[in-house]
């Protein structure tokens, strides 16, 4: 689902709000059904339909490239990989406290200052907008990177799919108001 | 209106989507009703609702001093004040550049490298949050320092009085969502 599939959804529970508002005789349950469809529809939205693409680099590429990925992409962490597996991630935090240690940026590895699997949160295609949001705010962390697990003769690993970030929930909460905001 | 208070608000709005569910003859626009409150509901949120306290750093201290505020205080981002009004903010972006600009972080004022007046987005108090929210992604900032416009004697400056990040709308969106979940 794009994001102009859930505008689109969102747009038509609550034409269908207006269209059911019909001539009615009896005992009418139709608020409750109708807000919590609204609500439902809200927590029903999955990470794959808002996450953003993967910012990547290589664990054995300097600190210094990272850095100049981060700029170049306007990020705010990158995704470290490991022959094209989830290795870690590195935020801006990483990056302050590495040039505070006096590290050699040009010469060190970005995989040395990296937070490092198994210690990584992360989020799955198909988990609600809802988990994941919490798993963000939970942990402290800004960004998920989105993974599917795989395995191949024995090993389990993580391919990265995308990133999901408090930008992506920000994003995502300003669409869902001014769709609000446009049918008032 | 607090966090809790906009959570009883949110939940008296279900309670009354379910009283007000009562037998009813003839036409009924109760589905609109309801709907339209619990969106504008959100969408009245304002940022003193919602807005965190403000982390703040005089603009003659040093960078090193605002790299160990940010690490103490765990933000990604310093509001910077001059006479106790506010000058200018700072982010991790800005630390990051500064170290690659080998300065010398302990004898550099944070004010040499902040982004100054005029030139920052700010929230007041009673902005809706949407517009907020709307800022921080229309202008891509991670933060907006909440103000209160002042004069005197002619001089008009802003007085800090909290900040605005899109954790603070993460939160927000995982915190409504909390409520559909525990009203399902």
């Amino acid at each position: 689902m794009t994001r102009s599939a859930i505008r689109a959804e969102l747009s038509v529970l609550t034409m269908s709000g207006i269209l059911e508002a019909k001539p009615r005789v009896g005992y009418s349950y139709c608020h409750t059904v109708q807000l919590d469809q609204f609500r439902q529809k809200l927590a029903n939205i999955t990470v794959r339909d808002v996450s953003s693409l993967p910012v990547v680099i290589n664990e054995n590429e300097s600190v210094y490239d990272g850095i100049v990925a981060m700029f170049l992409e306007n990020v705010g962490s990158l995704i470290v990989l490991s022959n094209g597996r989830l290795a870690g991630i590195v935020s801006r935090k990483d990056i302050i406290k590495a040039s505070m240690g006096h590290l050699d940026v040009q010469n060190v590895p970005i995989g040395l200052i990296m937070t490092r699997m198994p210690n990584l949160h992360m989020a799955y295609p198909t988990d609600n907008i809802y988990n994941a949001a919490k798993r963000l705010i939970d942990h402290g962390v800004d960004s998920l990177p989105v993974v599917e697990k795989k395995e191949k003769a024995g090993d389990v690993f993580y391919e990265v799919i995308g990133r999901l970030t408090k930008t992506t929930v920000t994003k995502l909460f300003v669409e869902v108001l001014e769709q609000t905001n446009a049918e008032a």
